[in-house]
C-alpha cells in the first residue's frame, strides 16, 4: 500500500453472523475485519496489545474512517491489509480489503491512535520512543 | 416466573445489526438481550458489576442454555425477564423472551454462574455471604 | 445539530458486551450505538428499513467516519444523537454522542448512504422522489 | 469426538474485540467461535448455508447449550471442533473448544436443529432426504 513504513495482510471470509437482511456484510461489522489486520500488523513489528501495556502506552483510536466500495457476500474470501502509514505524533493505519479471488478492492479505512501514558493518563502529542524502537527494522 | 426469587423485565427491540439472512435475529445475539435484563435484575439487588467487583467475587457464567421457540424479527419488540431462582451453591438465573404485543413467548434460557473469589482466584461451592446479604429483602 | 433538517436522539447505556480490556467501550461497538438513533431518525421521518425496502430502494452505507473523543465506559448513560444534513444527491447523517449526565461529548460521527434502486441494482447519483416526500415536511 | 459420525476442527483465537472487562472472552462471544466449526463441518458434508437454501430447506437452531470449563485468555490459540452426532429427527451438533498448547479442554456445547420446509414453513419432525443423503459417506 502507498506510503506503508510496514504492513501486514491476513486472509478470513465473511461468515454467517457478519450478514444482514440485505445479504451483505453489515456495515459495522467491518471493524472486527480491520482488527484482525491490525493485530497481525502490530505482531510484525512486536507491539501488540500485550507488549503496548508492558511499554507503560495505551494506543486508543481516535478516528476511524471506512469506505465501503463493494460489498461483501457470505463466505467470500477477502484480504485484508494493514499498514503503518504515520507514527511520529500518531499512529496512522491504512486499511484495505480485496476480495480474494478477483483482487477487486472492496473497502478502504484507517484508523488513528494516540499513545496515552498510562501511569498519568496523560494524551501525547509525540510518539513516545518505544513505537520508534519498534519500527527502526523498516524505516 | 416460576420459582423466582427475585425479577427484573426489561424491553428492548431487534435491530438490524441482530438480523441474520434469514430474516430473524441470530441465535447467537441473543445472549446480548439476556444481559441487558441480567443487569436490570443484578441492579434490582444492589449487586451489578461493579459490586461484584467491590465485594471482591467475580460471578462467571459457567453454563449457558437457550431453547428458540418462536423466531424474533426486526424491529419486534420484546420483553426479556430475568429471575434469580438459585443461589445458595450456585447463582442460577431464568429468562424468557415475550413478543411484547402478543405476550407469546419466544425464548426460555438460564445462565448459572459460580463465586470466585478474586484474589485467590479459588472458585466457591458455596455462595459467599455478600449474595445473601443482598438478596435478604426479597427471600 | 448544526445543520439539521430532521434528527433524533436515543438514550442508551454502555453494556458489559460492549466494554474491552481496557474497560472502555470497544471503538468498534460504536457503529451499534449509532443505529439506534440512525433508526429512530429514520422512523421520523417514516422512513426506516421496511419503508426502503417498499419504496424499492436500498441504502447502503457508503462511508462511516468516527471522531473518539472521550472513552465511554460500563453504564455510562448516553445519549445519541443522528441528525440527516444531506439528501440531495447521497444522504449523510450526523451524529454525536453525549454523557447524559455531563452532556459532555463524546463522539462525533457520520455515516453517507447512497440510494440503490432494488430491481435493477442501479447506483443512483440523485436521490428517488421517494425521500424528498419523505423529508418534505422538514424542509 | 464421542459418537461423532463426522466432525471438523478449526482453529482460530481470541482476539481484543472478544474480551471483556474480566480479561476473558465473553460468554455471548462464544456462539461465534462455534459458528466458524459449524460451517466447516457442514462444509464437509456439502451442505452449508447455500446448498441448504438450495435444497428448499433451513435448519434454525432450537437450542444452544455451552458449558463453560475453563476461561479463553486474548491471544489464546484455540480448536473447536463440531461433530454431527444425531441427525435422524433432528440434527444435534456437538462441540469443543481446546486451548492449542496445552490441548485442554475449555468449552462443551451443542446446538440443535430442526428442519423448515422454506416454501411452506413447515417445521418436520424427521430429517429430510437430502440430509441423509450428504450424510451417507459417513454412515
Amino acid at each position: 500500500m502507498k506510503n506503508a513504513i510496514v504492513s501486514a495482510v491476513i486472509e478470513t471470509e465473511a461468515h454467517f453472523h457478519d450478514i444482514d437482511p440485505m445479504n451483505i456484510v453489515w456495515h459495522g461489522n467491518y471493524p472486527r475485519f480491520l482488527e484482525l489486520a491490525r493485530v497481525a500488523l502490530l505482531d510484525k513489528i512486536d507491539y501488540a496489545y500485550d507488549a503496548m501495556v508492558a511499554s507503560g502506552y495505551a494506543w486508543p483510536v481516535v478516528e476511524m474512517n471506512i469506505r465501503y466500495a463493494k460489498s461483501i457476500a457470505l463466505r467470500d474470501k477477502i484480504l485484508v491489509e494493514a499498514a503503518i502509514v504515520e507514527w511520529e505524533n500518531r499512529l496512522k493505519i491504512d486499511f484495505e480489503i480485496r476480495h480474494k479471488e478477483t483482487n477487486k478492492r472492496l473497502c478502504r479505512a484507517y484508523s488513528t491512535h494516540v499513545a496515552v501514558e498510562m501511569e498519568t493518563q496523560t494524551l501525547l502529542w509525540e510518539t513516545p520512543p518505544v513505537l520508534r524502537q519498534k519500527l527502526e527494522p523498516f524505516l
